[in-house]
């Protein structure tokens, strides 16, 4: 066995680990018979020097093995998982499971909490009344064969190495490293158990990768960890320059997510849900064409049966199923304030960082992980870029509870918006497919 | 404040930080603020990206802000220190300290212990019978007012932060750095208090600077260094290929000093005490030229002034002083072995890592700081690079207390001697001198 000083300099000089010294890192953050400093100079010396997708699949392979991984075979052949790299007004997974569950395939999905900028999954679906995210294995699995569908918290036992290289990674600036973030998302989708995997990789001001160039580095690395583990990976590399859909904080996203699955939703977070969902179903040889699975998603958008699936899903999981007709179900925030353009032009630029940072100065976020999250509050915004605008027309409104917080968050809107006499074209949202 | 994490990330991505900032983190350092996993990361984004001279001066006045310096102005305009960054049989600092004390220069020089390949001066010394080395700076001060010489171990209380930021360095593989060498070397050196400053920056097998180009880096560093801090440093930078002398071992290498103090010493080891003690007497006003230097640091050694100042220097700190005329005085290895030629042919290579090695084997080296020592072992060339060397004719001696030990020494003697049909050029040992 290496002495971890030396596994540490041959990183710091630009080696390639081999599997075994990855297995004995890994082995050693789980034991803590790798202190924390060496972790900590050994992520700095990837961050720097980055690793090869070889020793990115080990890496990934070892943090799986580092905990429990979930059995998914009993629901069927195919089982998907579909995963954000996170973004600003990013409800994908509320419309996408019950849509895709509505077609027959079986939705076992394990997700996040938010931290930092972007919200996460679970803290929006328990903006619905009584809906409880907690679930044991053995009754979720039981929820997705009755239902067809479940949504729950991730498990500390999954992929437990990852927690605590997370961890250190955040307080050590080696947080940004694509090696690094592929491992993170892969090995803990891997873990949950599910074959078919659809991850939508996100740029701009709003993600982690700022370029596309990031995000398609990021996307090829996370398709080519996935083809060594035997695990099929599509990425869909999209924009996150402005926020997806109109809606940003968690009650307002969850009522944006009822009409788009009542077919009433933003066409842009509308548009990219059947294509993920089309790839989805390609994938698990539903259909035979990104085309025909589209046409069936829309289908049981218009039929009911997609938001019937969320009905259940709320159901299934004890929530209050009357939001779903009634939005004042939803805690009303305390003031609703209309921002609204100086002067005539074009939306230049709606800014999807500085709309999450208003967000998150009225209570939408977090700074660490039990944090409590304000529900109500949040922005719409009604023109996005490209969009016309008078002067005096409303370009969002705000959500807050409190005075103060609701100038902060004005304060971030003028940051965020900017007109122009020319019409912009309006922005590519998918940028890329790979993997498909 | 900058958050410490805000400041690993500018140096992970190559920024330069400010004196303000590298005062935050060497106090976070020694307050432990800033926790061993932040220092770590810190330290290899600097070992990867580097530090601009600046940065290195900022870092080497703060890291002697840490803790207490030494005020020398008591014992007179000049006072000299000089300081090798580490070589294989390196006992100038036995000679030199001595023959310059001999011209009426103080000297009080604090050294420190070997650790890894390397001896130390402070335990050299201690294999003179009862030789105290630990002395408190006052009985320290007095020593050399009374003496003019006085050599005693590093005190904890002198730059502290560079005590902590090793001790993370030697375990996270950011020990070999150029700014970090650079700012502990002369950190240290600030901090003891002297004025004229000698560096003799070693390249090659035995070193940790592996070549010249390094060595050259590392001294311009540390005269610029010294520039900024309003202290004049010259830099000797020599080789360190073969073993610096015939001895290598603590007891031999005492013995080694005597013989130079007496001037029938190894030629090599002659001439470098010769050359950075004539720098130390112009640097200190004592001479006009090197030269002049050179020729009153002869006269001492020829007439038994030099050897006399180390005669004081033992009685001082209360050691043995008939080892002087008797060498038998020092503890004798069990087994003493002559290691032969196989073939005729001139001496290629007598690689000072290799026989650094074999003496480690034998026990005259630490792994850890508190790892004893064996004084008695050790190894002495005959033969060094370009010499002749006839079939069966002794290479070096081996000094042995154990057989199994006596085998893996031999074993590394192998590796460290090759001999060549066509007489090689004799090594140059002082390659440049920088700040003179």
């Amino acid at each position: 066995m290496a002495r971890y000083v030396d596994l540490i300099y041959k990183k710091r000089f630009g080696g390639e680990h081999t599997k075994q010294e990855i297995h004995q890192i890994v082995n050693g953050v789980i034991t803590g018979e790798m202190p924390d400093y060496q972790i900590s100079a050994w992520l700095m010396a990837i961050c720097i020097n980055g690793m090869t997708l070889d020793e990115t699949a080990f890496l990934t392979e070892e943090i799986v093995k580092s905990g429990e991984t979930i059995d998914l075979s009993s629901l069927g052949e195919y089982v998907i998982d579909k995963h954000s790299t996170g973004g600003v007004g990013d409800k994908t997974t509320l419309v996408l499971t019950p849509l895709l569950s509505s077609t027959g395939i079986p939705i076992a999905k394990l997700s996040g909490r938010g931290l930092g900028h972007t919200g996460g999954t679970i803290d929006k679906l328990e903006a619905i009344e009584g809906l409880n995210t907690s679930i044991p294995v053995d009754k979720f699995l039981d929820q997705v064969k009755k239902y067809g569908i479940a949504v729950g918290g991730q498990t500390a036992k999954l992929a437990p190495a990852d927690k605590t290289l997370y961890a250190i990674r955040d307080v050590t600036a080696t947080v940004d490293s694509i090696p690094l973030i592929a491992a993170s998302v892969v090995s803990k989708k891997i873990a949950a158990g599910s074959n078919v995997i659809i991850l939508d990789v996100k740029y701009g001001t709003g993600a982690f990768m700022k370029t596309v160039a990031e995000a398609v580095e990021l996307a090829n690395t996370m398709v080519e960890v996935g083809n060594r583990l035997n695990k099929q990976i599509t990425c869909c590399v999209t924009s996150m320059e402005q926020p997806l859909g109109c809606a940003v904080g968690h009650s307002l996203e969850v009522i944006e997510s009822i009409e788009t699955l009542k077919h009433k939703g933003p066409e842009d977070l509308t548009e990219l849900c059947l294509t993920l969902g089309a790839v989805a179903l390609t994938k698990s040889k539903m259909v035979n064409s990104i085309d025909e699975g589209k046409a069936l998603l829309v289908k049981n958008l218009d039929n009911g049966e997609a938001l019937k699936k969320f009905e259940d899903l709320i159901k299934a999981q004890e929530g209050d199923i009357s939001v779903i007709s009634d939005y004042s179900k939803f805690r009303q925030a305390n003031i609703k304030h209309e921002f609204k353009a100086d002067n005539d032009g074009y939306v230049l630029k709606c800014d999807a960082l500085s709309i999450a940072r208003a967000c998150k100065a009225m209570g939408a976020g977090r700074d660490k992980k039990d944090d409590p999250i304000n529900m109500a509050v949040g922005v719409v915004v009604k023109k996005k870029v490209a969009d016309k605008v008078q002067s005096g027309e409303t370009l969002a409104e705000i959500y807050a509870d409190e005075d103060q917080h609701l100038q902060v968050a004005i304060d971030y809107l003028k940051q965020a918006y900017e007109l122009t006499d020319k019409q912009p074209e309006k922005p590519v949202l998918i940028n890329k497919m790979i993997g498909a």
